[in-house]
């Protein structure tokens, strides 16, 4: 399935470079608007990168970080990887705290740990090798997954995606976008629908122009139109990323997730979670162990530089929400799908 | 209970202004940046201002053709009302053509119709005494549903609505805003959430300024987020308008009503539409027979001149959708009360 894609027209959108001694970040504040790189050269510019959605996507920030830290490890003087750690843990603690509801963050930062704990004097090399193994494992398993997801989508089926998890927000084809991609190119997807996701409008500024990259015309929806678009039938599946899954399927992903499940199963659509292992998270037990994270009101108040809103006004805005597993189809990762999701099936694929 | 509230405190804005020889219409697409009105000397200027929506919300845009039929009649010259009708049905064509979801153009427009074909010589000033009948009716409605609809609420309630329902929609006070604002001074509401309302924002440009005019602090959501406010209990009732309500009760209201409906269901929040008789369309058996205006996705992409979305992309965009009468635990209007709606609770308040 996967072997009859033609991977590499997907791969000319790159959010994260490496250069060998600098980090240059795709700027998704801007984008599609102005096409442009932040360079960073130390960790803590990646961190602030980080925070202020420059990247942004839970796997892509999980490979940001990694990288991050080999950019700390530049500032390091140490004879092993032991040594080298205790040097780069307040580093790799303001990294971990730029973010907190997507789990890739901690989990790259844990395989960084990792490596330096069982690494000698090769540290530094093994570092960098760890990085770019997180970043090509992520390429990988979104191409394993995108065949996977696609198997489950008849022919002709319509789909609506929420938010961008695509090649921008990970390091190449995409989770739910990915399943997008292959199930477009074997014909099983007539018709892609887009949410518009406010305030930061991931979906009408990124996915929106991603998806046109691939020839594939998306139809932009208002996120609160999605009822209506499936009262009418055009919705087979909803088809989303994540930002963590719990152990018991519990996913929280960007805000407006858990009303599109809602409304799914209101009607009669199914509802899948698109995400790498590294964004499962066997360690919480449910979604309500899950830090939400709320940015600042004033996202909600302007658009380039223009004002939406009343002045003085307060808002509440937070950027992601959880969607129990009991309105969960199927999760797919590159170690399997699982679908009707639970506690069991979960710790069955994926351990304790 | 209504008699309570001091109104003239709410009255302070003025969509509609007569000056009894143009109408002026503050111009809703350039709040609450620009406070500035539109000047309409003929009726044809006041069917643009409705298609435009420099004039918008169901009450309002039939206040604003009635006006426009009286500006009409200064381009005729006739002896008695029915010989006037007959020159003045093709600009009342033409303002019924101006959108067509919201009930109350038609609505206003049969009035109209109505007292031409009773009156004789003194048709023209009875043709005046009419629109402005139309709008003092309005108003005295509103007034009596805010207290209608305040009463269902229990005390310390949060409640969410939707779109813009006050003054800036009616005559004055506002429908589902009117109920809030009654709830407000009553002590049975202690928190509102506005929803942003996307793609024109009325939410977060027109409901939060019209609040913020009461000293009613509204916290805005991004409508996506609604879904996720409710499971936090943050909302008893969410409280809407409707542009149109149907023999059994469906409801065609701004996109996005319908999936407000859903989730607030699914989290056992109740649901309340408010509206005056005039939006009540016996005729209309159910929500499948109305007409959804979309508009120009054009609408969709930019916001004051600030591109929002990527280029040369589609678009879908309803800008109405229906709830079905399942899903609404009350229907106010001036009338009366109708909880748990259905087509023989319908029939017995507003006959066939």
């Amino acid at each position: 399935m996967s072997q009859d894609l033609d991977f590499d027209r997907y791969d000319r959108i790159r959010p994260i470079r490496w250069t060998g001694d600098a980090l240059e970040l795709l700027d998704q504040r801007k984008l599609p608007f102005e096409v442009g790189y932040v360079r960073c050269e130390d960790s803590d510019a990646v961190a602030a990168a980080i925070h202020s959605l420059t990247v942004r996507g839970a796997p892509a920030i999980g490979i940001a970080a990694a990288w991050g830290v080999v950019l700390a490890a530049r500032q390091v003087d140490a004879g092993d990887g032991a040594a080298a750690l205790g040097q780069l843990e307040p580093a790799m603690q303001r990294l971990n705290a730029a973010r907190p509801t997507a789990v890739n963050l901690a989990w790259a930062l844990a395989r960084m740990r990792r490596v330096l704990v069982a690494s000698g004097e090769h540290w530094r090399v093994l570092l960098e090798q760890e990085a770019q193994a997180i970043a090509d494992e992520d390429l990988a398993a979104n191409r394993h997954m995108g065949a996977l997801g696609a198997a489950l989508i008849e022919p002709g089926s319509g789909v609506m995606t929420h938010c961008n998890t695509g090649s921008l927000a990970t390091a190449g084809f995409g989770t739910a976008l990915g399943v997008i991609r292959a199930g477009v190119a074997q014909a099983r997807i007539a018709r892609v629908y887009a949410g518009e996701t406010r305030p930061w409008l991931q979906g009408a500024r990124l996915t929106s122009w991603e998806l046109q990259q691939d020839g594939i015309a998306p139809t932009l929806v208002a996120d609160a139109a999605a009822a209506h678009l499936m009262k009418g039938g055009g919705v087979q599946w909803v088809i989303v990323g994540a930002d963590r899954i719990c152990a018991n399927g519990d996913t929280a992903n960007k805000i407006g997730t858990y009303q599109l499940a809602i409304s799914a199963r209101h009607h009669g659509a199914k509802f899948m979670v698109v995400a790498p292992s590294s964004t499962v998270d066997m360690d919480t037990p449910s979604g309500d162990a899950i830090e939400i994270e709320e940015r600042d009101p004033g996202e909600m108040f302007a658009i380039g530089g223009v004002r939406t809103a009343a002045l003085d006004i307060e808002a509440w805005n937070p950027v992601f929400d959880v969607t129990p597993y009991t309105l969960i189809d199927a999760i797919v990762t590159e170690k399997g799908v699982i679908e009707q999701p639970d506690e069991a099936k979960m710790r069955a694929l994926f351990g304790s």
